[in-house]
């Protein structure tokens, strides 16, 4: 069963995308654990989210449950890993092989998420000819050449904040299509270049703030 | 200048937080270029996003602008930092030495951000004793003797979605009491503890669809 993509992939919102990995993980551990059907009300009570909100989700997918059954839970894993694009292979250049570039090319786990990283790009001539986790590391010149080689229009950004406008505007030049911008910096790129942020040292911030908070609401 | 922590920071809604690094980041740029004074229009301009969100949340740190000049530039970035937490070290413990639990402990970037990351645990047996990055990794039961030996109570969660709500359980019991939630399932712990859910693989999801949908435009 394919996710009728093409018709309906536009008027899919950001918040439904990011649900829908939440369902996929718990549908993921119910199959895991044998069951074959899997209701939305019991998707919502174990995600803590409402269960009209779930059945809304899903309606993106093309997917259909049965009454008082719920969807077979096989099919929804398949469907929703198809939708979400975790079963293609896409391929991705890293710029900025620093910390947290470095650790990026060392997570395996990007790759069973459909994410690829092929090579990493750094200004530092040093780097060229390395490798991290068998990935090759390149001088920034040779971004353009081997762009052109193999298409590649993703590009992850993790430089250093400074240089996230710069970088970002050599990569759009190159053809990238694509950013996952890992940097806090709001790069401003043309209108047709999708920008995935992914700041997650702000993540941080909100995470000491509560903990602040709680501390002093026991004092 | 102190930022006024006590008081406040109850109030500080999260899309608040989750913006004060960006104008925090564009500060810091304007600082290394040696300007001295910057308006909450010229961050609202470089950031692309509203001149008076900027103020706003601007006001629940405790920094007040000159009328026609702006903020100085190194008080802003300082009264920042220290708001955000940024100038404090908090300890975090790590469970889940995986892929992306390793990689996060190569992520030096997270020190600069307030956050060091001082062991690391696993079920493995054989990953104990060893260490990455010079952070030792630990066999699970010997946390909550270390808890008690540190009192660190922040938890990064890096462990396989099918172990994320066990291990969550475990970290509560043994002292946690923020959890940093990489995993793409949705724990459900006590009222009193903090959770900050950074599922960075959903974040592929929204642009894997982004970049097919715009794709399927230039057809």
């Amino acid at each position: 069963m394919a996710s009728n993509k093409n018709t309906i992939q536009f008027h899919v919102p950001e918040p439904t995308l990011r649900r829908l990995p939440w369902y996929l993980a718990f549908a993921k551990l119910v199959l895991k654990k044998g069951e074959l059907y899997l209701s939305s009300t019991q998707i919502a009570k174990n995600i803590a989210v409402d269960a009209s909100m779930v059945a809304k989700d899903l309606s993106y997918v093309n997917i259909s449950g049965r009454t008082r059954v719920g969807y077979d839970v096989k099919q929804l894993v398949d469907v929703l890993e198809e939708f979400l694009g975790f079963t293609n292979f896409h391929k991705a250049f890293l710029f900025g092989v620093g910390s947290l570039g470095g650790a990026l090319m060392h997570d395996n786990g990007l790759e069973q998420f459909g994410l690829q990283i092929v090579a990493g790009f750094d200004v530092k001539y040093q780097l060229a000819g390395t490798s991290i986790n068998h990935i090759p590391i390149h001088h920034i010149e040779r971004f353009e050449e081997l762009q052109q080689q193999t298409g590649i229009n993703i590009g992850v950004l993790t430089v250093p904040v400074e240089k996230a406008q710069e970088v970002s505007e050599i990569m759009v030049a190159g053809g990238i299509k694509a950013i996952w911008n890992f940097t806090p910096y709001r790069i401003v790129v043309p209108e047709n270049i999708i920008v995935q942020n992914t700041s997650i040292y702000a993540h941080l911030a909100v995470m000491f703030n509560r903990l602040n908070a709680l501390k002093e609401a026991h004092v």
